[in-house]
């Protein structure tokens, strides 16, 4: 593909506002589902928007089972594990429930059923052929934007190193079903740190090499929706008004990461995440900052374009000092909503850093990050952030 | 559905970008492409890119088979004729290269050529149930973005009706190329005309009752990649800059209009193209700045909205001062395009208003359109428009 050439792509219907999870039944007859397996996060099992969903299948005279053995950091045990729970009943759909994990085994376990193997086989991009079962998905974080991202993150319990399955045009995420109800008794530390991975995502593929005229405004208005509402829904989980425009927010920066990439962000939090145990949005928030502050020389008009869509006030500034609002926006954020401001809070050791500059210098993000990053450059950023 | 709940969905592949349309060959072979209708607008059969693309095909071994018979408003013999091409050479996929027409008589032939009967048989919403053969729509206009939406409208020879045939699901369009150099020989009126079309979907699926953020985020964005645009592409259309960044603003309206409806624009628009054989896109035009004036006070805060993504300076100002701002915006761009002020100058007569009001007030656009509008607000619009 030709350097000026991009795309977007997103096949999943949305289904979108309060109390739209009683959709599901029509859904699932659309669907003409008849046997589910519905995987579902294991602390979500007793809410009552859990039970009124299998309750409801019943009704519909839908056979399902249940999987509920999803950890923070899927595993591959837990893929194959809920195949055999698939299989056992011949589920011709997944119906998956609760935050990214849930959805990506929900994912895995789709591609799985029809390809054979197991998911290790389809590590990488396009590395399987068959439609996978088709998922519905219900997030109950907003989010990772993973009912509608084309890509599941799996770790291979053999070497402990992440997989990452990737196939936009097969994804198994044929509707997301965005509904603020059920994200009403989200713990306020995952509601906060799945937020910020969605801001993330949002800013990382707005400012990314691979950016189109299409993601951009998806992107633009995905910030927007994130930066208006993120402290109200910190907050306060049931604000349905914030958190519908949360899920929003995060769904639409989920349409587009997977065709613009990502970058430093996710790339040094890929390894902090694995080396100190910490989770997926906690990880990039603690990044953040010093990633914001280190691109901004790549691409001025566009941190003025982000301030301008977090609510900075630019007019009569320069490209350059609008810009550097939207640095100053993005520190604020994460300091009311907590995040420690030093790596060295979570266990980062400054003799770490090496190693941890090797790794990102290594994973290639440079074909997205707007600023070239050497190894050094890494060495740099993780020593500012400590 | 509840009257809170919403959806989008645009299950169309996006490839966008100068010089794009040279993706055509492996997008056939990862479709698998072996027979294809070639449908193409008449005007565009001796277009350089058009014989390179029969040239690729050729290459590639792909079987195709030409239907160039397309009229502006394209007919149901046209769709009909189209198909016993199709038939012809048992295509397995359809190419549709042109503006709305070319792509509305592809989508058409796609969904007979699978559901059988005629098109006729389809007209309305999900009407059909085969999955139609797969279109890949490469438009030459920006824009009715026909190549997204999820529904096509063919005119029945025998009663003179326009049919509209609609299903978001079973869309045939599968792929989208947005290249901007097959626009550069578009006519300065074609190129005008739906331009402004491209834009009254953004505002009117902005401003309908319907929307909701996901659909914000993108109308808001075609507005403003519109807006910022649409006079130098106008001005210019071998402008590729302004060309790919209003190939982008169409297509992103045509992926919302289909779940928020239009309004009173469209609803006009309708009866006076087919009264007086006005073009779709000037009908629009021509009805957009009274209508525009009308439905202001049903949202005053998109109106605001509106001006804003337009470029309006809008700090300082109450809610009803950057309302106003939108309006005379819009006045402002259909005066540069040079559109007629007065639907006199193209022949609309005051006796026929009473029959247009009654065609209006019994569409139903009322579903969607943000302001009521009785039979007798139509005759007071057409009079305002006259």
């Amino acid at each position: 593909m030709l350097l000026n050439q991009s795309s977007y792509f997103c096949p999943t219907q949305i289904v979108l506002g309060e109390g739209c999870f009683r959709q599901l039944p029509s859904l699932l007859a659309e669907k003409q589902a008849r046997r589910v397996l519905f995987v579902v996060d294991p602390a979500l099992k007793k809410q009552e928007f859990v039970q009124e969903i299998q309750k409801e299948m019943d009704n519909l005279g839908v056979k399902f089972a249940v999987h509920a053995e999803v950890s923070p950091d899927p595993m591959d045990t837990e893929v194959s594990n809920a195949l055999e729970v698939s299989e056992s009943i011949g589920a011709d759909l997944v119906l998956g429930v609760g935050g990214g994990s849930a959805l990506d085994v929900a994912k895995a376990v789709a591609i799985v059923a029809t390809n054979g193997g197991r998911i290790h086989d389809y590590t990488g991009i396009r590395m399987f052929a068959t439609p996978p079962l088709p998922l519905i998905a219900l997030p109950t974080t907003a989010g990772t934007g993973s009912e509608v991202s084309g890509s599941c993150v799996i770790t291979d319990t053999e070497s402990g190193m992440k997989m990452s399955i990737r196939h936009a045009e097969l994804n198994p995420a044929r509707v997301a079903i965005l509904d603020p109800l059920v994200l009403a008794s989200l713990p306020v530390s995952v509601a906060c740190h799945s937020a910020l991975d969605a801001f993330v995502h949002a800013f990382e593929s707005y400012i990314s090499r691979n950016s189109n005229p299409v993601t951009d405004g998806v992107n633009l208005h995905a910030i927007r929706l994130i930066t208006d509402n993120i402290r109200p829904f910190v907050a306060n989980r049931s604000n349905s008004h914030a958190a519908l425009n949360m899920l929003c927010g995060s769904n639409m920066a989920g349409m587009t990461f997977g065709q613009t990439g990502l970058g430093n962000v996710h790339c040094m939090a890929r390894f902090i995440g694995a080396r100190y145990h910490l989770s997926h949005g906690l990880s990039n928030a603690l990044c953040l900052p010093v990633v914001a502050r280190y691109n901004m020389i790549a691409s001025p008009e566009r941190y003025a374009q982000v301030a301008k869509a977090m609510g900075c006030q630019i007019e009569g500034l320069s490209v350059l000092e609008a810009a550097e609002l939207a640095i100053d926006a993005i520190e604020a954020l994460c300091i009311d909503l907590g995040i420690p401001r030093h790596l060295a809070e979570v266990g980062v050791k400054e003799g770490d850093i090496d190693e941890l500059a090797d790794l990102c210098a290594e994973a290639g993000y440079d074909r997205w990050n707007p600023r070239s990053t050497t190894r050094n450059d890494f060495v740099n950023l993780f020593k500012a952030a400590l």
